[in-house]
């Protein structure tokens, strides 16, 4: 343990855990919540009401190997023991990874420049992954799976993929990266995106195991993304297939970004 | 489903499952096994008692994803069509992986020519695996531990590393292959041997994990092998970090063991 002075200092966190019995990230009324847990441990050390901010607002059921954070406190301890002393409190489904202390700028939503989800998919029934794998009997036609995935790299508004939400005042979403891998047994989703609206990869991934069935063609599924109709939005994938694996801090990434949605603003006007 | 006459059949399965909530394997007066439960699922299926035999007797809380069993049917059923209908009837935990119509001659514990088994431990606390990984948080000298795991090649008394049983008539057991796989957050054990005393791949990664910590020197490791003083025996490292992997029925394999056998017992007498 390093001594230091005592100080304000901002922490961020990457945080582990098995959203299978939370309702999510999110701090609520009702129910336990990631956030709400982290806030639990930390008074309990700490004697204060710490506020837990997180980078992505995981459903209930979703779960994170990569989830960020950060708080802000007063405190002489370093961050390496603040994280063991975090995880000799928390329950077993959550772990903090790592902790360092950041610039007051940093924050853990606004500044991140993307977030990182897999979707995993079991092709046979599993008993061992069963909480982390969506069993999905069909057989699927991975080509047309791949075929409807190319279409979704780039800049597009995925309102149709979404759950209704007021307080979106678009629903541009740039999509870094996006690989469907397919494997014997198990296949996996993989999607990097600025942003993610409500419910996004869960829908995709409904709709890509309709394409993948060949219930969809993947020139439908690009129809629906472009049609901007939430109508049409495909079934969601069960949550617990979920996992957010990675938020990114990078300048170039927001750069780009922040180029892309100035273009969309003057094309708008 | 294929139709066929009805007529006695045995049927050879390949199971995993998921250990945390069975007493193990064997079928118990007091407790869930997993036997029982497939015996259950059978008797619904089928209106009678049908005895399955397993491969291997995993202990309380450890895990398989390759165990082998078999069991005798009157049925006109193929094997694929029980396979299916057998997982409609177990419980999430349980799954069938693998079901073939074998001969009368097949015995699923008593030809196989050996087991293999994997145990992983967890570097730094994880929630997501934390049913199947043994978390050790103290450093490891792997150097020191792969030196340990070379001493175990071959055909060795392993009564040291077992739990008292009556029942044995000798304790030698031959280990065709076990590998130390170094991880940055995970790493695991892998043995695969003829035939497996009741605690004993446990007892082995407990002291793998002392000579690890640096509390047992590898040669000390290989004395208390060597020493067959059952009282010398590491503490057993947890179940939930265990994991029956694969049986195989390998006449080469079986070879070699009776070979090692027979000279064994002439050197004795």
């Amino acid at each position: 343990m390093e001594r230091r002075d005592t100080r304000d200092t901002r922490f961020r966190l990457t945080i582990e855990y098995d959203g299978t019995d939370f309702v999510g990230w999110q701090l609520q009324t009702n129910g336990r919540s990631v956030q709400g847990i982290v806030e639990d441990a930390l008074q309990h050390l700490f004697g204060q009401v710490v506020r837990v901010h997180g980078a992505g607002r995981t459903d209930a059921g979703v779960h994170a190997d990569g989830q960020v954070a950060h708080f802000d406190l007063r405190t002489h301890l370093d961050a390496e023991t603040i994280a063991r002393a975090l995880n000799a409190q928390l329950p077993e489904d959550v772990s903090i990874r790592h902790a360092e202390e950041v610039d007051a700028e940093f924050h853990a939503r606004f500044s991140a420049s993307s977030r990182a989800y897999v979707y995993r998919i079991a092709q046979e029934r599993v008993s061992l992954e069963r909480r982390t794998h969506w069993i999905v009997y069909a057989p699927l036609d991975h080509d047309h799976i791949r075929e409807a995935v190319t279409r979704m790299h780039g800049t597009h508004d995925f309102v149709a993929f979404s759950k209704f939400s007021p307080k979106q005042t678009h629903h541009y979403c740039h999509v870094f990266s996006v690989v469907w891998e397919e494997g014997e047994r198990v296949s996996s989703f993989h999607i990097r995106a600025n942003r993610f609206l409500q419910g996004m990869v869960r829908c995709i991934v409904g709709g890509l195991i309709q394409v993948g069935r060949g219930r969809l063609t993947p020139g439908r599924f690009a129809e629906i993304l472009s049609a901007r109709d939430r109508s049409e939005a495909p079934m969601l994938a069960p949550p617990h297939g979920l996992t957010l694996t990675d938020v990114r801090y990078d300048p170039d990434e927001r750069a780009v970004v922040s180029a892309i949605m100035r273009e969309l603003a003057s094309a708008s006007r």
